[in-house]
């Protein structure tokens, strides 16, 4: 009995410490819920009905107290016949459980081979009493920040409704300095702008892609996730979503003078945001948080908080390196397009058997069998063609409808042929489904482009969204359109193809649960090196941000980065060329372009021999060096050998990196092969400056590489036995 | 020399003469254009730029002074960059052309064998010369009518534009007695309003069926087409459109001051109402006028105004009788849905066989059976079948997406069995696809609900669009919706499947074109009068309005018209039983059901015979009385036989027919059935007193009949040949 009691006293005291240090608010609906090694705190509570949480890592607080609840649209299909109750206030705590997870999984590709799942819950269900509704907020606690979501049980009373808005709250502790883009509906290719949070309304409108081919900004103090932030007490924080499934994307919008995020969803043509069915729930809200910067990368909250996989076979999914008729256009020297003869195009009434070729037209049967020839010579598993079907002469710009058909090619592209030519070579030919944003057209002739795939031995497909969606009103990241992404890729997984989305949502973790979903764009790509650059910092602060949800099809790999040498664009790429060597290790994706053009890559060959070497998969990862927009530097295990990689990547002001080589295995030495920025290099005045050196390491030696401004290093360390001789008879 | 002057002379004078009587204004860009017989006149004029027309039948003016134009959206689509230029004046002449057509086509179905085509056309190309940009206006008069279109060649500035409004005016004469729908974006099941012009506003708010799934009404004053007029010199006017493809379906807004009808086109999601791309051109805007009712129903100009069938095989298309498991769920008996016990299905996931089924099912493989014994034992093509399909619980109002499958059966529904048990009796099931008019969700399963129809032997499907449209925001009779209903009919035909779409647009003779097209409902059918009653006038208006542009799937032959005689159902059919009957004859359509229940058709088997009987195709149709929402009664002859059918239908006052039998072949004579109201008959006091008597009659012969309030008759005339014996050796 007196020891109960010892124990009760000391439960309390400890309870009492934790208020002390990030205060818990005490009473009879008051939940605590800690991560398993106790650094992240969560607590529940309910003041006047209103539920709301905080958060605290270690013995500082993250989140202050932030209201969690859902404005309902006063809806006809709401509930016939009476005004429409929010979810916002009038609830009671009915009940509440807690619950441990420990779990290892296994994904297709990725990172690690291995994916350790472990997390404490809670789970508190609510109770409206006035409507007679039960809300359910599960709140998983993770080592590395917390995630939680509102569930909707079945009812009598809750079956359908219409969310006319999210209203969750993040209170921030202070005025952080965060890496923000422009919250926006319609695209996510904005450079990303440090500031702090104060200073968020006075940089919006510059910050604005205005030039995109589709803008719709909603807030002068709405940004998008995932925010990266940093704190003035030294704690890394980040705000995403996982598992955004039949739900609009999340943007957060600042109150600027208490510092208060709150959840602003994407609105469909009629400005409802979501409409639900029970049972259903929201997407995770996420929040990561550590006093490392590189938790912030290893960090797998996010996948972990998505399903398992729901593809039974994934045999037919493979990391993938690729080379593509595409900078050639990008750049501006050929076209996507075959001729210029006709100022529109009608599929299937335009002929373009008469028409005369424009002679630039880059998909052309002679210039995609040059790549394929490349590609086959430098172990490249495929070729992505953009270009290669009609209706590419009035694609954009005019809101048509019926823009492309996805099977037929142009005059000049020997479907057949080629994909037979590079079959007997070992490649295998990329699809590319532009779609304009015309999704209704897509979904329309989606069954006919996925059997001619099948037909000739494609397994991959480049989508894109490019302009405004139609169904008119609609924009790129509402329930609606996140729908038609998701349907995508179920279609395509029925057809054993892989999908790498462009321009649309960005991603939250689903490739998980759908591991054929490769790649995606949803961030400013390499492409925009050609239409005027990104900062030299952009590679470097897209692994805290875009890629919290899932890989990016960043198209890396530009050794020529000043493009005036071989075209009359006058834009450079913003590293030097070992730079884009190292992104093939920062910026981590299964699907890998080697985005060059194959002539630009026999002028560095030498060079090029780490692109040809690196590979797209991995068994390992250690992130050793981190600072959002400053410097990224990660080792990675090839997952097929025991060689390992590493890449260096910083900003426009250089780096020196000492690199402890303690994660290798003492049982082998490594032929280490090292690319560096030459000593003078720099991003713009002299990019293409760099050395190679060779030499042996083993674990615990030490690299000091020192990256130039805007620059990197590449690091391949292949692994020798160092132990007996095997037998070999 | 002198025999030219006179000859100049005499024309002048003629033009002058034409001039007093309905006003010819001379000048450079006058062009005038009569019809074949020269009954009806079209004057085309310019008056400072602005295009306008005007058009006389016999000495009467029909259409004053009208001006035409569109006015663009200045979209960022439109024009990149500069200021969009309306299409409304700035115009000047710059080329007329003036053409004869006559020719005789065969469609695949309808009310004579033979259609004839014989049209003055006049074509003017109209410059704007501030904008470089030329349409032409294509007028083609008939003898019962005018119609025209804008057309957009291809051009160097016109290439893409976007229609703000349409705004083509027609000018009335005087106050008109119109017969009028509300306008509506997104139904046409309102009962038809008589009253003058004038006095359209002041009736508008009670002329809405603010009771239907889906109401969006845009101006007191707004009304639908196919608006049937009577002006008060006798003119019977008629304004609808014809060929509407690509485009959104047109209503009239009545400047009730100055009488001047004006174009309103159904706005999509953003308000805007049509996306063009040249070459293109707008439906054909058409203008019926007689002093004769019955023209206004023998007329063929809007079939006329369609282009000729695009289907090469039409072999599988063919006229078709049903019944249906159908009214008894309209009634009240039973129910589409299979249980009561969900509040909310998912499909995929809701697993129905462990659902209590609620034992009101009508779609269960026993009730089904006796509906094709039934069939089969009257010589009744098919069956359809409603409610077959999983999703019925929770399918409307809920604006709910993935609403149907449209493959998976109940699981008291035999799919496999029933269809082979039907065609083992000569009977065809008929398929049902209610959307529930969630389209985007419908064209994802279409090709696999028609390949299942393909399976199991179906060839025709009856579709619905009940509630709001999703996407979101769209509207029932916008040009992507009509855009939706047309790849529909398209797909189906490749499937070889005949399509009659419920809720879609009225038609506008499309059904030329793509003559799978056997039905449309699109106005107020007859489940009305199981939900409160229709008026007894009706029927009466119906061929004069919503027939105009095609069939309508009226679903007749409710002999049992007093349904609290069997069901729980307090209302009544407002015709009697014989009026019943009448409807075969006049309402055509290829498809006709028979929609009672089997064991009501045993309770009147005399009555019934004339239902067996009456075929749904035809080569010949002789109008021999109308006169809009009074009467109408009309002779047909079978296309297989040289049998003759007769029905009359008239409104709530009665009407007595003399029918001079000359238009029957003298080389017969004919064993006459006649389904006559009795004496006393009264459609709400009395509507199942009938009697049916038997004479010969021939060729001459007249026939005196009476039709009770809300009744009519039918007529079977079986040939039998005069001549002499044929020898059969």
């Amino acid at each position: 009995m007196k020891r109960l009691k010892i124990l009760i006293v000391f439960a309390i005291c400890s309870l009492m410490a934790m208020a002390q240090t990030i205060g818990v608010d005490m009473g009879e609906e008051s939940r605590i819920l800690r991560s398993p090694n106790e650094n992240v705190f969560l607590m529940f509570n309910i003041a006047n009905g209103k539920p709301y949480y905080r958060v605290a890592y270690k013995h500082t607080r993250v989140i202050h107290d932030s209201f969690l609840g859902l404005e309902l649209a006063k809806s006809k299909y709401a509930s016939k016949g009476k005004e429409e109750t929010d979810l916002m206030d009038g609830f009671k705590l009915i009940d509440s459980k807690t619950s441990t997870f420990d779990e290892t999984w296994k994904p297709v590709w990725g990172e690690t081979e291995e994916i350790r799942n472990h997390y404490n819950e809670l789970a508190v269900t609510l109770k409206q009493e006035k409507t007679n509704r039960e809300m359910i907020i599960r709140f998983r606690v993770y080592d590395d920040g917390v995630g939680f979501r509102y569930e909707f049980p079945q009812q009598k009373d809750l079956n359908y409704f219409v969310i006319k808005e999210e209203h969750t709250q993040f209170k921030m502790t202070g005025d952080h300095k965060a890496w923000w883009l422009p919250g926006d509906y319609d695209t996510q290719e904005q450079e990303t702008q440090e500031s702090r949070l104060s200073e968020i309304r006075g940089k919006f409108h510059d910050a604005v892609n205005w030039g995109n081919s589709s803008v719709a900004t909603f807030s002068e103090t709405g940004v998008q996730t995932a925010l990266q932030m940093k704190s003035d007490d030294g704690l890394y924080i980040n705000i995403h979503e996982a598992a955004c499934i039949n739900y609009p994307t999340m943007h957060l919008n600042l109150d600027d003078k208490n510092m208060v995020f709150e959840s602003w969803l994407t609105p469909d043509a009629t400005g409802m945001k979501g409409y639900m069915q029970t049972p259903c729930q929201t997407p995770w809200r996420t929040i990561l948080v550590s006093d490392d910067a590189r938790d912030m990368l290893s960090s797998n909250l996010i996948l972990n908080l998505n399903e398992p996989c729901k593809i039974e076979d994934t045999s037919w999914i493979h990391p993938t390196k690729y080379v593509g008729v595409w900078w050639e256009m990008i750049v501006g020297k050929s076209s996507w397009s075959y001729t210029d003869e006709y100022p529109s195009v009608k599929l299937g009434e335009t002929d373009y058997s008469k028409a005369k070729p424009n002679g630039r037209h880059g998909a052309t049967t002679a210039n995609v069998k040059k790549y394929i020839d490349f590609a086959a010579e430098n172990g490249i598993d495929q070729v992505l063609v953009e270009g290669w079907n009609i209706g590419w002469e009035d694609w954009i710009g005019h809101s048509k409808d019926y823009v492309f058909d996805f099977v037929t090619p142009y005059p000049d592209f020997d479907i057949a042929y080629l994909n037979k030519y590079a079959h007997e070579k070992g490649v295998k030919l990329m699809m590319h489904h532009e779609t304009s944003s015309s999704t209704l057209n897509y979904e329309r002739h989606l069954e006919k482009a996925f059997n001619l795939m099948n037909k000739y031995g494609y397994d991959a497909v480049k989508t894109g969204y490019v302009g405004d969606i139609i169904p008119r009103g609609e924009y790129h990241f509402s329930q609606p359109m996140n729908n038609h992404y998701m349907h995508v890729v179920k279609e395509a997984a029925k057809h054993h193809i892989m999908v790498n989305a462009h321009e649309a949502v960005r991603p939250t973790g689903l490739c998980r649960t759908y591991p054929n979903m490769v790649g995606n764009e949803s961030a400013r790509g390499t492409e925009y090196e050609a239409f005027g650059g990104s900062k030299p910092d952009h590679t470097v602060i897209l692994p805290f941000t875009r890629l919290q949800g899932g890989p990016m099809d960043y198209t890396p790999g530009i050794l020529e980065t000043q493009l005036n040498t071989w075209s009359d664009n006058p834009n450079f790429v913003h590293t030097t060329l070992v730079g884009q060597l190292a992104l093939y290790v920062t910026m981590y994706s299964p699907l890998q372009m080697v985005a060059d053009l194959p002539e630009n890559y026999k002028k560095y060959n030498d060079a090029f021999q780490f692109i040809k070497d690196v590979p797209c998969d991995w068994d390992r990862t250690i992130y050793l060096e981190a600072e959002p927009a400053d410097y990224i530097t990660v080792a990675r295990r090839d997952k097929k050998t025991n060689d390992w990689y590493i890449g260096g990547k910083c900003d426009e002001n250089g780096h020196k990196s000492v690199l402890k080589l303690d994660f290798l295995d003492e049982n082998y030495s490594y032929d280490c092969t090292i690319y560096q920025d030459a000593k003078n290099a720099h991003y713009e005045k002299n990019p293409k400056a760099y050395k190679i050196t060779h030499k042996k390491v083993k674990k615990g030696d030490v690299l000091k590489l020192t990256m130039a401004p805007g620059g990197g290093f590449a690091v391949s360390l292949e692994a020798r036995w160092n132990g007996e001789e095997r037998c070999e008879h």
